[in-house]
């Protein structure tokens, strides 16, 4: 899957007195890609709920290559990774937008639970909206290098 | 009213780029002095909660004397300082622990409200909890002062 | 001065059990404003601290009128309310973006203080800056109107 | 190594909408159980900065097994698990206190740098100090045992 980009420039809240953004909250960011990325492939996160069905994290990780600065703007980009019964695991790489560069990367997985809490089957409905998304951003993307010209910016 | 003091130990998640507590913060500590504060006078949040009964803020003030910095032990000093028909004014005092120094002082007021978000009169037996408090701690304070002895930890 | 605005998407992590904005989070909203404030008017904040200025905080209110909500996008406005020798008054109002609706305004006081923290005056070049853009958008505002055309969405 | 308790109050500034510590405040309790666990081993973070010396996370993880929710008093545990020539991998479970039931668990990994960012050895001073402390505890929780007590507070 393509991942989908969301910009997020960087605020004194964020950082710590390294001047850099506190770790914890680059799974703060992963939160924005996420749901820019599930607004963007038509299952907002509002509506998930409305199902009545939760999509708690399980387990995050994030790997630290390079420091987000005070002030950076930045290119949050999401994608999913896997999709499983009853989870899906989102992956995430965070860049600094000029000159792009790679600062952190990781993934969280989440369960699919009802509102007693109890894992659940992903809906098919569901199922059926993630992977029309990653055909269409598929074909899009063999448009793109069958014309002969160069996306980096989207490639994570 | 005397006020009651919880402790507070700074961490990097705390401070930003110039190694102080971030500004926005302060109104974090305010509300774990309120929360505590509350639980001391026997009406612990949970409770309010129970009874249908919300207490939003609606008004917030801060002002920034000295900065507290990272790994700081403080003492956020809580106090009601009015009760109105249906609402009530908090006053907060944070000092750096050692040597004492006040960093920063402030105030929350907080209407009451029902489920439904409409004004409503503060129930009679949390005006007569918060009074009885405030009477004991008052007999505690002139024990204090008759026997000579000294608590300036505890003035505001 | 007409305010400058800048727009912001509700995440989970701004949001407390009530599913509202944390009233402490509206500090950092109003941060999040005032940074786009002085880019806009060509002070960016790290060209203050280049020239050995700082400017902490040392008065900050929030009144909160209605809720910001879980995924609401919100349009900040910030605009400079009063300079003075030392010290720089900001102005902000948070509103619900679609439908409008004034959610809390407030302000935030600076001292202009150089590296040892004591008080100095705002440099002229800064003084003149953000009156050089209060004359720009006082111009623009008065084509506008001028021309007939309304522009509610500027006017704080 | 056996692990240091560090207690925490959750706060409604720590909650999401769901009632629950939101997910990358856990990083945040990780940083708070590690600054107290080096402070209790004679390395207080603000001492290993004096020494030009800096750690930056290199890779977080965190499995969540169960809510923390507002109000619960929560046990974190931190211990050291690896010490490699240049890098320091911190582990953590994060109890509700009572009834006690494990809600996360996770690592954080620390490379040891110099002021421009260049990996460096970690100094013999602090791996004999975290080595010392490690012996004392294991003679410690020996005494309890063959005293026939037990301490399963201390057991994660």
């Amino acid at each position: 899957m393509r991942p989908f980009i969301t910009g997020y420039r960087v605020t004194y809240a964020d950082c710590d007195p390294f001047n850099v953004v506190y770790y914890a909250n680059y799974l703060t960011l992963f939160e924005r890609g996420r749901t820019e990325l599930f607004r963007a492939m038509g299952i907002p996160y509002a509506d998930i709920g409305k199902m009545g069905i939760y999509v708690p994290v399980s387990d995050a990780r994030c790997l630290y290559k390079r420091s987000a600065r005070y002030d950076d703007l930045l290119s949050i980009e999401s994608a999913v990774q896997q999709l499983k019964r009853a989870s899906i695991t989102i992956a995430y790489a965070i860049y600094r937008y000029d000159p792009r560069e790679l600062l952190a990367e990781g993934y969280t997985v989440h369960a699919f639970v009802n509102a007693e809490g109890k894992p659940r089957r992903i809906p098919q409905s569901i199922i059926d909206t993630i992977q029309a998304y990653d055909g269409a951003t598929e074909r899009a993307a063999q448009q793109v290098f069958s014309s002969g010209s160069h996306n980096t910016e989207q490639t994570a």
